[in-house]
């Protein structure tokens, strides 16, 4: 049974190991980094210029979790979007690398590390991708590998 | 020196490992949902009631870093802004367990699995947790280990 939202999509056969996605770029304004703070993570080194100086983070940075945050945005957008997704598993080994301050624009790419079947649902498929993203400067702010499920085009176990 | 913010929150020597922090609760509405879908993940099943109905997620429910962020704040309120904490370090081992639909309330604790100092900088320790995010009718929803660095108040090596 094919899945009219998602046919016309690279399903599962169609990735391979080592695939390199362009996330694009995305700036990060001081209103951005204090609308997300407010609401999620909220800091005086995410919320107010005076204190976050004097932190450790030396001035007004975002919440690392709204660096996650945009970046999965652009993988949706630049390959989740395009692929018959089904939606994530999980994410590990999450790091922090640098700040991302006011005015900074990161960007980057995320890599195909594996290709499994679903043991107990062979429609299904997992890929999954090493994110490393960076700042205009090239500097490393974040690292992540992101499990995601996508459709297999043919449920039988592979080959 | 002491830091006039946090001199009078606890510090890395005061917490121990097993302590287990109640996070409250908080509830998803539609219009968080997809407000947050719009700006970080744009998926037909965060976002349009039909559609979410026809997919996997049986429903709308919200992005799983919603979930996390949402989980991230539970924190900050009860825990991180009481402690002298410095920020993040990063995380790893985070699963969504089960879909967050519109109405569900969730909360749950995280449990300090470890502490440790930093070898590098004596004046810093490392807290790490243990989330146990669960819906009003106690499945679990997701799961995740946080690495977030803390003020010592003796900043020599610990005995």
């Amino acid at each position: 049974m094919t899945n009219p939202v998602t046919e016309n999509r690279r399903h599962f056969e169609d990735l391979a190991v080592g695939e390199v996605i362009n996330l694009g770029t995305t700036s990060v304004s001081k209103e951005m980094i204090t609308s997300f703070a407010r609401e999620f993570d909220p800091f005086p080194f995410h919320l107010d210029e005076k204190a976050a100086k004097e932190s450790l983070l030396g001035g007004l940075a975002s919440s690392g979790w709204q660096t996650g945050g945009l970046s999965l945005r652009m993988l949706v957008d630049n390959f989740l979007s395009k692929i018959a997704s089904c939606g994530g598993l999980g994410f590990t080994d999450l790091k922090w690398k640098a700040p991302v301050m006011v005015g900074d624009t990161i960007g980057g790419t995320a890599t195909i590390a594996e290709l499994r079947r679903s043991k107990s649902h062979p429609q299904w498929g997992i890929v999954t991708l090493d994110f490393d993203i960076r700042n205009q400067k090239d500097k490393p702010v974040m690292s992540m590998r992101l499990a995601n499920l996508i459709e297999c085009r043919t449920p039988e176990t592979a080959a």
